[in-house]
């Protein structure tokens, strides 16, 4: 028997079905019912992550630990968040519960341990709260990376703007200009550009983008992480205590 | 604020995936906060529904009263269950809670009475058992309906085979093999071939193939169903009673 995993979504919905659809692909499973067992919390109401950051807007942390506990009640085991920036108060929801939270830097950071060569010189296409938290700059020091970012116009009129047509049920339209900014890190030397945005994959997908496969997704990590949790919490040996040890450095932080 | 929505899922757990992005999609939304609140519950481990009523195997019901049980814990407020053939265990269902269940025929009746034409000759392309138990003929008799299958062997080879393909994690191969099974039910003079189990619509779109627009997808029908019910709680109105109303003609029941 499965343990349940929780997850805390509706940061976007449509990134929350993606990566519900994403644990689902990487189980290794022949039938229903060697799947795992999923609780999807949908919350579409948590205040906006980006706003709460970079203006100080209403915060999104009550609501997410409505949300927690409504997973804590059904009895959840241990909880992943598909939405990167989220992860800004990861350290203040690990304080709030008693299960593992995935966090879906380590998730990225195990997935980058994995591939063939080992990338050095990574991008990051992300919100700009992600970025200008240092979510995935903090979490990775010490790794040797280098972290590369497109331009301010590029990010405005790109990445920020695909993120916005995703959440408004126009993927393919965020995935032609997704597009355009993963060439331009391209362009620039990086090894292995990073989806750290779990709307960013929903946009290349929809196109059918050849990128997809030169771009790290993080969603797709974090579906990876939690389905190695789950294998191992049925006896199996894998590879998710890299994600759940706490690292020995502090994600960014509000308070 | 939107009722949250409950989904009885992992009947297969790809097609439950696919149910929660329909939801998403069939939502007019413009951002995040006009979504409405979801908890899919994905069971893996519900027994097999075809093989409990084709070869009297072990009932699926006891497992589904249990999650419906969790669903009705977290304080939902109607439940959707996105697979076809558990309509079987429908009344079943609807007398262990107090629950609304949209019923995904109803979602089809209303989505085949929404379309510009009103089609009379339907195809079913379904799992061995929802044919067997009449789920679909049934439930829409008295609309003057007339229903075409596929022969015994293209459903084996065909239909059932892109199901099993869908549930292993092989969309595309089960996507091919139900091209054929649709084109033989168009050359029957079929007009509008219904895709009544939840990894067939999987299979297609994972090929994006053409017939999928003069399909009817049941599980889009369920997803805007469900939609439409939220809107309704919200004070809008909308055309989920003909789908919630207990339909004057009983679905086919175990007992």
């Amino acid at each position: 028997m499965h343990s349940t995993l929780g997850v805390l979504g509706g940061m976007g919905p449509l990134a929350t079905a993606d990566f519900y659809r994403k644990i689902v692909e990487e189980t290794d499973a022949h039938c229903d019912q060697e799947h795992i067992p999923v609780l999807v919390y949908s919350l579409p109401d948590i205040p906006c992550r980006s706003t709460a950051i970079m203006d100080r807007g209403r915060s999104p942390l009550p609501r997410m630990i409505e949300g927690l506990r409504k997973l804590e009640q059904a009895k959840v085991e241990a909880i992943a968040i598909p939405c990167n920036t989220a992860h800004y108060w990861y350290r203040d929801l690990c304080k709030a519960t008693s299960l593992p939270i995935l966090h879906i830097v380590d998730a990225v950071a195990v997935e980058l341990q994995r591939m063939s060569y080992q990338p050095r010189h990574l991008g990051l296409l992300a919100t700009e709260s992600t970025l200008a938290a240092r979510i995935y700059h903090d979490r990775l020091a010490g790794h040797g990376y280098s972290f590369t970012v497109n331009a301010p116009d590029d990010r405005e009129k790109l990445v920020v703007r695909a993120i916005n047509l995703v959440k408004q049920g126009r993927p393919q339209e965020g995935g032609h200009l997704l597009e355009l900014a993963v060439r331009k890190l391209l362009d620039r030397g990086v090894e292995a550009p990073i989806l750290a945005c779990t709307e960013l994959p929903v946009a290349l997908e929809s196109i059918g983008s050849s990128l997809l496969s030169c771009c790290v997704d993080a969603s797709r990590a974090l579906a990876k992480a939690a389905v190695a949790w789950s294998t191992e919490r049925a006896g199996m040996p894998a590879m998710t205590r890299a994600v759940l040890a706490p690292s020995r450095l502090a994600p960014a932080q509000s308070s």
